[in-house]
């Protein structure tokens, strides 16, 4: 599906950037600004795989909490997205795994309302095209634990 | 390309959190925590929209810093990507233009760095596979105007 802006004209448009590299830090001009740094290393600081760990819960909670509004359902959602870093063919790649908890939904309602959340969050359309973006519903969120170093 | 953990398994693993919705906060358990608002509402925050700017921008420019790295070159590569939101057929959508910009890199060399970051940046892999995303080398960066509410 190609963009039609005439027909979506943007509604809200901004910008994020990093003037200086991996460990600098990155910023929205007037808004968040976070001190960045490799992964890994032992500096503090965000990097990509966060920031996209962190567009992809944000989105998909948010669109799950336009799904309960509509059905009068209290806002229970939570999402947690785990992202890993590994090598690949050519760089790294990331795998993406976003869990969604919906406590006191049934089944059948809960796994409806992933389905429509994914089909509606721009940021899970966005990586909707990569095999290495899985979204599930969980009872329980995955703990996550460091890779251990070799 | 589907996942292969086994050939490339990760060496590095986080998670990003949202517990209560778009206006509330995103974080990082012993990191990253931000504040969160819709961006249509006047409320102080970050959004989806800046987090996927901000992982873009942050990953392609630690690639380009990698590729400088090898070929002996000076570090000059910055990046800013713009993202804007917009309605879409089900939901909304993001159209996502990263610039870049190698000042006192000559046109082929800096266009040939371009595609060799873009085939090798995880976030850009992530993002590939979609019609909503460019990547582009400027010479300038395109001044970012909020849009007009109407």
């Amino acid at each position: 599906m190609s963009i039609d802006r005439e027909k979506f004209p943007p509604l809200y448009r901004t910008v994020a950037n990093n003037d200086e590299g991996l460990n600098s830090h990155s910023y929205v001009p007037n808004g968040l600004d976070a001190t960045t740094s490799d992964p890994l290393s032992d500096r503090p600081g965000a990097n990509p795989e966060q920031f996209v760990g962190l567009a992809l819960s944000t989105c998909l909670n948010a669109t799950l909490e336009a799904i309960e509004q509509r059905r009068d359902m209290p806002h229970t959602s939570q999402v947690h997205t785990i992202v890993e870093m590994a090598r690949d063919r050519r760089g790294f790649q990331f795998y993406v795994t976003a869990q969604i908890k919906l406590p006191g939904v049934d089944q059948a309602t809960a796994e409806a309302m992933v389905a429509l959340a994914e089909s509606r969050c721009p940021v899970a359309k966005l990586l909707g095209g990569s095999d290495n973006v899985r979204i599930e519903l969980v009872d329980e969120f995955t703990p996550v634990t460091p890779v251990e170093k070799r």
